[in-house]
């Protein structure tokens, strides 16, 4: 495959592809046209098509797409293919709740360990896993080759928190803290501000109400 | 205001903007230049400029926009402004730790009820707020005017209960469940679709990797 550049926006679109894909999979299905999985996801075939053709078109021919083809084509694109191990910082409600997904492994997300600076949850178990002071952050890292942080901290440390992270050598950040991180090259963060969504619901709903009773 | 249609692009970056003025007003900064919020946030300024224009410009004039002004101004358009009722449907450990989470309140999204097919989980108790049966879920939003429902529940039941939800008066879905949910119109509805965000992770993890190795 060519590894030419391919845009956020696409990549984004990927792992819905790939729910579609393990959901016809898992009901049978062996061959979809573009025409087909448009109608179940409601975008264009034409849309479909032109992301597919970032990755070489995944050979379209006669009937339509080989679903399990099509399926483990996306899953390797995606790095699913390969296993990831995670450590998770903060151990407060969204940490925990974090750790106890099961979903995740079956991704091939590895749940490692699970930290904290606060010693009351130092010491309880998530998922088997026991929290471990912030202490013992870095050489756990090391120890146990740990790939993706997730940062489920507040805001106030997570800044500080990061850059530790990434000088011991993770490679991603899952970031749940609600402030942006600035971080080197090559070292990848996802962000999950959950307020900003519920903002935009917010926005949404009161828009709508504006408009219902404008006429 | 005029009330043009404004892209979900543009509604998207509001709370962050939100959030950064929050933080300068917390601060004392009492007024800021569309370039210097452009070179704190890493956006253009014109694209700022051009985010605000949507909202009439939020008059900037001399040296720049007034923070508590602009951070008020957009706090009523993403309609934070109101208070909202939520309740939370399925009481695993996502929806406690959402229940848990103490920063909605402030934004005015007050956590109203949970609810849980799992009779283990009814009676509990997430901040004071004690898990209810499904049974109750159409009379208790009827009776406390419930205006957004939080859905996370595993995806099997997920389209049903949403269709519940917005029989019963339900207006806005934050949805957390791995399933894509088509509502009627004027329901709003916004993804959070965790393993989605974690896969774009391990795509840009395993991307970076070739690009390395490959030199």
């Amino acid at each position: 495959m060519e590894d030419k550049e391919i845009s956020q926006a696409v990549i984004s679109r990927l792992p819905r592809y790939f729910r579609y894909l393990g959901e016809l999979r898992d009901e049978g299905v062996e061959r979809i046209s573009s025409q087909e999985l448009s109608e179940l996801m409601h975008v264009t075939a034409s849309q479909i098509r032109q992301d597919f053709n970032n990755f070489g078109g995944f050979g379209q021919q006669g009937y339509g797409y080989n679903v399990d083809y099509l399926y483990h084509e996306i899953a390797k694109i995606l790095g699913l293919n390969q296993t990831h191990s995670f450590i998770i910082v903060g151990a407060g409600n969204l940490g925990r709740a974090l750790g106890n997904y099961l979903n995740f492994e079956r991704r091939g997300f590895l749940f490692k360990g699970i930290f904290d600076e606060n010693p009351d949850l130092v010491g309880t178990s998530v998922r088997g896993v026991c929290v471990k002071p912030m202490e013992e952050l870095e050489q756990f890292i090391h120890e146990n080759d740990i790939e993706i942080a997730v940062l489920t901290i507040p805001k106030t440390g997570a800044i500080a928190v990061a850059d530790r992270l990434v000088n011991n050598g993770i490679r991603a950040i899952w970031n749940f803290a609600h402030v942006d991180l600035s971080l080197p090259e090559g070292i990848q963060v996802e962000n999950v501000h959950l307020s900003d969504s519920l903002m935009k619901l917010s926005y949404n709903i009161t828009k709508f109400s504006k408009e219902k009773n404008q006429g």
